[in-house]
Formats: C-alpha cells, structure tokens, sequence
C-alpha cells in the first residue's frame, strides 16, 4: 500500500505515449488490469488507462519465472498495477487496443491496488450498443445496476467521455460570458422562504427553524442586477421537490444561470444567451471530438445542428405548424412534452436545425414575475430554448417595478409578506433586465442524443434515487 | 417603465469612456443619480455607473428650461436616468468623480427607474473608513443594516470591487487546474446519510424519508478519483449545521474543492494545491489591483505576500516556535484559534510570507479516513493552508485500502452500515490519492486583509441570518 513512505525518482509514463516513438525504450506503467488471459507460458494483459489501453504480455524468460506468470494471471481485473517493461513494436496491429502498434513486454509487475475478484458489472458489458447486445444475445448493463455501482461504470470510455464534455460545458459557458464581461456570483441554496408558492421545495430543519432549498437562484441573480452587477451568471445546484419520474427530471440539478440587464429590450439578454450556447456548440465540436465519437459508439445519434444567429419563432407561429400537423391547442395552451417532441421534428424538417428559441409565451403560462407583453396583453416577453425538441431553457424579461410586480403577485394569490424582501429589492431603483436558467445535465443529454437524464448525472437524484 | 416596446438606436455611452476623447460630442448615458445639488438656476447631478462616476450639470438656457432643472434636482437618489448631453472639458479637475477632466452639459434627462425618496443607508456612509468615521464623528454603517439592505450595500465600490475580485479567484481557481488537466465534476448536495458521524448536519424532508445536505463534497470527489478521472476539482455549496457565532464561520459557504491521484507521495498533491494557490495570489495581483486598492481605501491593509515554492512547516516544528513563544501544548493537541493567528505572526516575523503549508498534523486531530503516517504512528499525511493565520484550507492522503479505512473508522466509533457505499468504493481498485477544500470566502477575506466573512459573501447564511 502505497503511504507515501517515499519519493522514487521513477517516471510512471502515460499509456496514450505508448507509441512506436518509445520502441525498445524501458518504461513504467501504472493502470489498472482490463483483461488477462493466460496461454501455456504467456500472459497477455490489457492495461487501462482512463479512455487508453494498451497490450502487455508477460513470458517465461530472462525476465520472467513461471511464477510471475501465474502472478500475472491471477491479478483480478480492475486492480491497478505498476509494470515494468520494454515497449516493442508489433507486426499486426492490435484492432482490440487504442494503442496498436506496440504492445508492453513485462520484466516487473506489482499490484498497487488489488480489486476484489468479482465485479458488480464488466465494462465491456456496460459499453455494448443495446442493438448489439439484442441481435448478438449478448449481455448488456442496466440503469440500476449502473447507477447502483457508479464507480465501476464511471470507468468506462463513454462514462469518461459523457463527463469529460460536460466539464467542458461548464467550462465553454463562463469563458463565453467572462469575454462577455459577465461577472460570476455565488447564491445561497438554503433560503428562508418558498418564494414561487411554496409548491415542489424541499423542507430543511435550520436550528429551531424551518428553512428551503432554493428552487433557482433567480431572485438572488436579480438583485444582483438590482446592485449594479450588470450581468451576471452562476453554476450551482438547484432543488425540485417534483415527484416526477420520467427520463428528463431531477430532483437536484446542476442550473446555468444569466442573468443580465439590458437597455431597451430583452432581446439584448434573449440573444446573448443564444449566443453563448452557439459557443458552447461550437466549442463542444471543436474541442471534444473525441468524446463525441466516442459516445456515439455506444449510443448512435446524428451530429447536433444549429443555426447562426439562432432561429427565433413565436409561440404563435410554433401553435401553426403545430395546428397545421394536426394537433388541437387553444392560443394559451402550455405546450405538453409529446408536442414539444413534435414541433422539434417540424421545425427540423423546415429549418434544419436542432437548436432554436421560442419566443413571447402566453402570459397564463408564466409566473408572476413575467413582463407582460405591453402589445398583447395575453403575451408575454419571454422565451424557452431547446434542443432537439426539448426544453433546456426557460427566461424572460423580469418585471423591475415593485408596483407591477405586486399587482401580479397579487394576481396569481401570492402571499404578498412572503416575498416582501424581493419585491423591497426593486424600491431603490432596479435597471429592466432578463435572464434564463440552463440545465446542465440536459444540454449534456440532448447535444450527445443520449435518452435519460441519469446518464448525464454523476450521482442522480430522484424521488427514488439518493445513493450512492 | 421599459416594457421592451421597441429598439431604438440610441447607443448608450459608459460613464467610464467619458473622458477628453470625447470632448464636445453628444452622447446618451444610463446611470444613477449618486447625489444632486440644486444651486439656483443649476442643478449639479453627479451621475455613478458600477465604481465610475461623472458630474453633470442640468443649467436654465437654450436646452434646459426652469421647470426641468426643478425635475432634475427633484429626483431621488438611486434613482436610474437617462441623460443626453454634451461632453465639455473641465477647467480645473474634478476632484470628486472618477472622471476627472469632463462633465456633462445635460440637453435631457429621464427617469428610467425611480428610487424611494428614503434610502435605508447612504453609499457615502458605506464606503467611509472605520477611523475616519469615528475621528470626525461622521456616521458609518453597521454590519446588520448593510446586510438587511444588501441590494444597496452591494452597490457600494467596495462590495463591487471584493465581488469582482471573488469572481477572480473562481476563475483563476478554475483555469489553473483546468490548465494542469484536472476535470470539473458536480456533486450531489442531498445525500442519503451524514457520513462523517453525523454532527453538525442539516436534516432534508425528501419525500416521506430524511435526507442531509452535504457537508462537503470529499466522499464524490474520492468517488470520482476510484473511478478514473485521475484529477478532479469542483465548486459548489458546503453546508455545516454548526452553531457558531464568529467572524469566520458560515452554515452555508462555497468549497473549492481538489482530489488527484498521485504516483509515490502525497507531497505530489499538496504542491499542485499550494501552486494553485500562488496561481491565484499572482493572478488576483496583476489583473485585480484596482479592485484592491478600492477595498484598501476603506480597509486599509499590508499587501498579501507569498513565496515560492510555498513554504512547508512541519506540525512539531509549529510546536516549538509556539512553545517558544510561551504557549504550552501538547504533541497532539490541535490548534486553537489564537494560537493559529500567534503562529502566523511568528512565521511572518521569521520567513516574511503571509502563506504557508503545516503539515503532518497529529493523526488523533484528524478524520477518520485521514492516512496515518507509516513513520509515525501518531503523525498523518494531512496538512492545513493557512492566508495571514487563519486556516484556508484542509487536506489530506486519504485511505485508499477498505480495510485500513474500516479499521480506523471503527477506532472512530462510526457505525460501518452508514458508510458502506464509501468504503464499497474503494473494494474494486482505488489508486492512492490526496486532496483539499479551500473556503473561498475565507480565501477573499483574508487576502484582502477584511475582519468578516459576511463582507465577502453576498447573502450570508449563520444561524441567526437567513435573509435576504
């Protein structure tokens, strides 16, 4: 066990270097066992390393016993090892390994860390195409048993490219509004209040006290705004008491929050927001290319189009196309999930593209704190955004008048002393602004065509989900 | 009320690029209106946009009627206008604006957000110096009152600038470790069972069972490590059910938080920690010094200082400097807080620098996952951070062998069956690792030299403030 007893000058070298360029060089390797498969007096082991692996065979010889072989066949899989060993080239390529022109021949070999014999799941498993593993009759993972055993099925290739992507996410999303001069804020998650109702919030004993964890951080991002910030944004947790157990609901996620103040209209705010997704797609396809393939092997999807700038419809002419294909809906009808999943078809066929706004929602659908449409009294000034027919944005312009802003509260039977403190944020002068909260894990999801939520979850949550 | 009716094409001008250049054109500006003076046919406005400031003068004459320099000396503070007007050079500097060398020559002015004519505390009261208050008897305001009224407080230069200088640190934080290959990761906050014993935890109503919010995100982290992503950091939410009344505590705050594998020593890791760190403190130096020496002005304070490489105290070479200076302790006592900030002072006194390491803490003061020291068994490989004598950071080699770990945590009387799934991690191969979480507005505080960590976090949470 390695307790930090000492410092050895040895150089542990990467299994993606592994290359014909170390031909006939002695290196070190540590990774973990993938596979071993003994032969008379060899045995060739599969050396992982993260998305890399790499061949090594250990043979009875100068540098190797016949005990050492029947050491090295017995290393259970999975545990991690350090090897030493001469790296040769091969004559065939090795279709099996990512590095297949050289493969590792063992002179050392010691167990850093062994794993227990049997595996909850085998990666090869937990990586084969569900259509493979129907027509072949082979085994592949399910949900539960992955989620139930995250460590191992993080491990594998499409686990470590899903989250490598959604590192860059994140990443692509502050470098793009940091150039935009965003400043990033940080809110808290533990509020004294339910503000929007009261309903689907999580209940936290506080002291003596009652308190909630904040269904958004909205109402923080504007009084950010309201203290001069200008435009903001935050990456943090957000919480939904939903009972809700379909492919694309949470009860914890990760929010991409903006929120920005603008000088005459929201359609400043509506389309810095679209642009910095277009950047984040175009980062995405730039930099993960990689990842992206790698995904696809698993989960087969097309590559993930959008338009520059990005197309905007209005909720009235989506309820056309929608009308026009046969679906009945009254003008302030809320668009139900099977119908979202349609007019992404339509507005694909028509358009092209998987990424689009729609704009100016019914005000009936929105909460109290939507600017109304001051042409049409029954729109409103906000907007959602999707991807691949699905929602991942939801934003408006906010109402900045504490006067207005009451009388809508009022509207929608909002007990007023319960959002006193944000409605008392907008007294003291408040610039018009607009904003929009981002899902991570579903942007995650629809850019890779991958089919649940919990797939693009380190450690889901759900009403049934709290472990590990 | 800008209702988004139209977009005109009016372009708005900073108050910060009023400056020679733009001597005699016409220009339009959005900002608040800091302070009015009415002076007979005059109004003096000085109008503030974020930290930047500029006079403005409503004159009785060819673009100004009577009436309208009485609108203008009428309107109330904070409130938001826009003005166009005609740039003019200064004759002699204007010693109370940031924009010095012009002012405006208002032509029209309107009221986009009116302010309250009472404001609960005044921005000039907000900024002024501790001593200068107390000296000339001036008024300056308190710590509740700023914090009831965060939405104002927030918009003073100091707030603006310790919020953009975090937002730097959250930056700097990220593109160091990005840059040194460590992948972001998000971490659930609602966790199943109060892993390290169960004190000091929020309790969560999650359906009809209890859950607990995260008290740190250490164990994913290490989940994470387990499951190859070799090195990992995140940022997020930490939550501690502590009933502590002081300057530095928080029950919410914000963990930067690192984990990495490393190949021989723990030291690997603590290193790439402290570079991170002497990242931040250089890049906070170069690209933040306005923002510093804006809170120096009401704070003032000794620049932050630092080597390199970090300097790296062992716990018993602490001990004697302490004992030397007259404290008595022993070999395993841990440090109480007075006598951190003493052992500051001497280390200040002795190597010049306000950051240090302490390392091989007593393994009795420490967790139970901590690794013990193969040398000696009443020291670990664990060590603390520490800005201007106070602790920062904490971090350690954590136990890697299950068996190990159960057998300290059951040296720590903890019920195996709550952490099961944490030591299950570690059963299927686990490399050896190290890592540490920084409390970042411990971090903001103590670099800028503040005496309260409710001054660098924007909505503080203790257990007596949970609002706003």
């Amino acid at each position: 066990m390695i307790q930090s007893q000492e410092k050895p000058d040895r150089v542990l070298v990467r299994v993606r270097d592994l290359t014909i360029q170390k031909a006939d060089e002695v290196v070190w390797v540590r990774a973990r066992v993938h596979t071993s498969r003994a032969k008379g007096k060899q045995c060739f082991l599969v050396l992982r390393q993260q998305q890399f692996n790499v061949q090594a065979l250990v043979a009875v010889g100068d540098h190797a016993s016949k005990q050492m072989v029947k050491f090295a066949a017995n290393i259970n899989k999975e545990s991690i090892v350090d090897v030493e060993g001469v790296v040769r080239k091969v004559n065939q390529k090795i279709g099996s390994c990512t590095q297949q022109d050289v493969e590792l021949h063992v002179q050392k070999i010691y167990v850093i860390s062994l794993a227990e014999p049997r595996l909850p799941l085998q990666l090869d498993d937990a990586v084969r195409p569900e259509a493979e593993g129907e027509e072949e009759g082979r085994a592949t993972v399910n949900q539960d048993t992955r989620l139930d055993n995250r460590v191992i099925d993080l491990r594998t290739s499409t686990s470590q490219a899903v989250f490598r992507l959604q590192s860059g996410i994140c990443h692509l999303f502050r470098e793009t509004l940091i150039n935009k001069g965003f400043v990033e804020i940080q809110t808290p998650k533990i509020i004294s209040a339910a503000s929007e109702g009261g309903a689907n919030v999580f209940t936290v004993s506080y002291f003596k006290n009652n308190a909630y964890l904040a269904q958004s951080p909205q109402l923080y991002k504007q009084m950010c705004i309201c203290a001069d910030f200008e435009k903001v944004f935050c990456i943090g947790p957000v919480f939904r008491a939903e009972d809700s157990n379909t492919h694309r609901h949470l009860t914890e996620f990760v929010g991409l929050d903006i929120e920005m103040a603008f000088n005459y209209h929201y359609h400043e705010v509506m389309e810095e927001i679209a642009d910095t997704m277009v950047q984040i797609f175009k980062g995405l396809q730039e930099r993960f290319q990689t990842e992206i393939q790698t995904v696809n092997k698993q989960f087969p999807c097309e590559p993930f189009k959008f338009l520059e700038p990005t197309l905007r419809l209005e909720y009235c002419e989506a309820l056309a196309m929608l009308r026009e294909a046969g679906v009945e809906m009254g003008d302030e009808d809320d668009l139900s999930t099977p119908n979202e999943k349609l007019l992404g078809h339509l507005v694909k066929e028509k358009y092209d593209t998987d990424f689009y706004i729609l704009d100016k929602y019914p005000l009936a659908v929105r909460p109290f704190y939507t600017m109304p449409d001051p042409r049409n009294p029954k729109q409103s000034n906000s907007y959602d955004m999707f991807m691949r027919g699905e929602e991942i944005l939801s934003g408006a312009q906010r109402i900045h008048d504490p006067q207005l802003l009451t009388e809508r509260a009022l509207h929608h039977g909002i007990d007023l002393e319960k959002i006193k403190a944000y409605i008392d944020s907008f007294r003291f002068g408040a610039p018009p602004h607009a904003g929009g909260g981002i899902g991570l894990e579903r942007v995650t999801m629809l850019f890779l065509g991958l089919h649940n939520v919990r797939q693009t979850s380190m450690f889901p949550r759900d009403p049934k989900r709290l472990t590990p």
